[in-house]
């Protein structure tokens, strides 16, 4: 804590008391931030107390202790969040879920892995690797990310094409309420319809609901190996006709990922490696999985087919591990390896058939404001990642270009019957254009469910919904 | 209307203006029940106004009415519901969706299918299947069920195993609530995080919190032929020790039924069609889907070592059309060619690695209690039917035997980590035992989440939840 606010100096030896001295941080420095990009991250309250509770009744302890005083509690994972959800805004508790990082088991039976909430996508994708036969499909980047984070953000990721989001995944969880209640919900169970699907509710709700402390997670066979197809386009246009058409052709991919040329030249530049293909303004990068070699072929071929008849320039088809795992990271690292140089990453939602349109028209709206957008995403489910970048723009000089850019993609996103946030949330950073883009009979609603879970606003306040 | 109740006489002009005269029926005989057994449905109230729309505008203004006036609604769609959610059980407005049914489009280019609530499940398939290469996978039963009610029921089938439930094919829903305020949400987008996922919250909400008329719904490439395989066992411990297995051999079966002998043999007195196996306790019947012969005959080897592996007695793939009909008809028919026998159909969800324990001692209990009870169901996701008959009991003898029954059947899911209803719904049928198996905590949020939408609780009163 950075000044002495009497409320939260008064709880300290309460806290003391439920996680032992040595999980109390008065000097919060490493839990105030996440991965949102400095020029649009809100700035951190740093008169706050860094809480690591170690289990769920402790986890329960603590919120009923700051529920009964009205001090807010802001739930923290691994901090790869790009939205500002994990960041403190006003005094209060900072509870990080860290030491809460036990695999429960894996269960060979039932084909699920059930987690305490802290446990990151590193540590689950190893322990599942170990099970012959099985995987967790999400992957949605950062594997520092914990599960308690992936469940309350309901996280995407290049899979989702053919494996889906975290929602898909998630068969049970234990929460924790404002009240201090601890509520079970779904199991190990793949179908339930009994009352209302509390849990389907509480994915996505960005930690303004309760506490997730445990995750019971499906698990499914191994995807067997992949190939990884380039195909580059003359236009956006034509590389997104091809999207549909794929997806109808009976093959789906794992990932099928959009890229203008000035995404993959970043990515090269980032790297230092080569893409395999240096001409085309809009390239595809797709990605098959299949358990045969013959059963991959097969699928390339029905693709490069596809992709020819739209007009593709070339079909280049990576077979070898090392080939695939070079164009996987220059695709990858390009938000990590332009970070600084980044105003911030969008990432809305529209139907696939509209992403050309979308796209078109924010590289003109970007032109005419003068301000660098490389556009790449997930052109299977219509998330389009839209990376803004300050080149050109000396100190505070992109605010007012930035801004417009913004309230146009946001604008054109929703008129094409998209959404603002496809999986990176809302956060403290979409706030007010969640609020300015949803009808406010749906805002009402969210509000008064809000109220009905956090009466007295103690989780995340100033988040998503306030009510 | 049977007798007059001075509150609905007085609505009956106001409801003429706006569907018309046609479109009121005083005398509601064939939209009082559901396809409910009769033993356990609730007694239909008779003293009901049907009301059939044609507009979302009609059904809020209908809405609007009702709730000023705090008259009941209940909302019916196709009326194939199990549970009794359909039948008014207080004097108010049934709302019939049937007029509401036209396929508004398919949009090949988004891959989606925008529906009325009161398309029926036939129509949908009729019109997917004049699309090349493309498909609605979930098969939930009877062809009459309408879009709504599927919808509002999270319905499953026996295709959920690969394809999943109705939530998974659910994009956007417009729905009314009951102040007539029309929402939209979601849309032809395949990922959205924006706020909190109410969309989610309606699934499965059985027509408690709003009134769904519009259903944008997710189609997928078509799946190809399939190969029906019968695999007898001598125990039902054995039949169900292979699921797992068979789950995580790298072969996700579009369908993975268990049997009990009881129940085949039903099926064949029903159809006068022959098993193609006469021995064996317990029988899994399994169908895989590919797009080749090659990958069909793949398939059905691996699931036959699988199944040698585990005691099957035989393993009978069955190839021509004919031949595969015939076994599925075996299957379908069963609930319904013992409609008159039945007394109820339970559908509990236990984890998958709990079925052989829940079946065998479910066996034994009704042995214990000389009821019959035939064990078929969804054993590739945990739901396991449970058709309770009447043999052998006189009149209303059958009572005390079912409940005691129910209540076994019950309280042996929850104590293997399952739910009361897997896809079959609470409706009125299961309400007091949601009541009773319900954990209050959770009981107390969807109470609270009941008022927030429907305040003055005039929609489906008595159902689900009680506010």
């Amino acid at each position: 804590m950075t000044d002495s606010s009497p409320k939260l100096l008064e709880i300290v030896p309460l806290l003391e008391a439920i996680v032992g001295e040595r999980n109390i941080l008065l000097h919060p420095e490493s839990y105030l931030y996440d991965e949102t990009p400095k020029p649009v991250r809100p700035e951190a309250e740093r008169n706050v107390v860094v809480v690591r509770p170690a289990s769920t009744e402790e986890v329960s302890r603590i919120l009923r202790l700051a529920n009964e005083r009205g001090i807010p509690v802001f739930v923290r994972g691994g901090g790869t969040g790009l939205s500002g959800g994990a960041i403190p805004t006003r005094p209060g508790i900072v509870m990080s879920m860290e030491r809460m990082s036990r695999i429960v088991e894996i269960d060979e039976q039932n084909l699920v892995a059930v987690c305490e909430a802290g446990v990151t996508l590193r540590q689950l994708l190893e322990a599942v690797e170990k099970v012959p036969g099985l995987s967790f499909p999400p992957h949605p980047g950062d594997e520092s990310a914990q599960i308690g984070g992936l469940v309350a953000n309901n996280a995407g990721g290049a899979r989702a094409v053919k494996y889906g989001v975290m929602r898909n995944y998630v068969l049970g969880l234990e929460v924790v309420l404002p009240s201090g209640d601890v509520l079970s919900l779904g199991g190990k169970v793949i179908k339930n319809v009994t009352g209302y699907d509390l849990m389907h509710l509480i994915i996505g709700s960005e930690g303004t609901l309760c506490v997730i402390t445990k995750a019971i997670l499906r698990l499914i066979p191994e995807p067997g190996a992949t190939y990884t197809l380039v195909i580059p386009f003359d236009t956006t246009a034509e590389a997104i006709r091809t999207v549909p058409e794929i997806l109808r052709s009976g093959v789906v991919p794992l990932a099928l990922e959009y890229m203008d040329i000035e995404a993959v030249r970043a990515g090269e530049r980032v790297t230092g490696k080569k893409w395999p293909y240096s001409g085309g303004k809009a390239h595809l990068m797709i990605i098959v999985d299949g358990g045969t070699e013959d059963e991959l072929m097969h699928k390339s071929e029905v693709i490069e087919r596809v992709a020819r008849r739209h007009g593709a320039l070339d079909v280049l088809v990576g077979v070898g591990r090392r080939e695939q795992r070079d164009i996987l990271e220059i695709r990858s690292l390009i938000y990590e390896g332009l970070k600084e140089e980044t105003i911030e990453v969008l990432d809305v939602s529209v139907p696939i058939g509209s992403i050309a349109e979308f796209v078109e028209r924010c590289q003109d709206e970007a032109e005419r404001l003068g301000i660098k957008v490389l556009h790449f995403g997930h052109a299977g489910d219509g998330n389009v990642h839209q990376q803004v970048l300050r080149w050109g723009f000396e100190g505070d000089e992109w605010v007012e270009s930035y801004s417009k850019f913004k309230e146009f993609a946001f604008g054109l996103a929703r008129e094409l019957g998209g959404y603002i946030t496809a999986e990176h949330g809302i956060g403290m950073v979409k706030k007010e254009d969640m609020a300015r883009t949803m009808p406010e009979t749906a805002l009402t609603l969210m509000r008064a469910i809000k109220r009905v879970f956090d009466p007295n606003n103690i989780l995340n306040p100033g988040k998503v919904i306030d009510p």
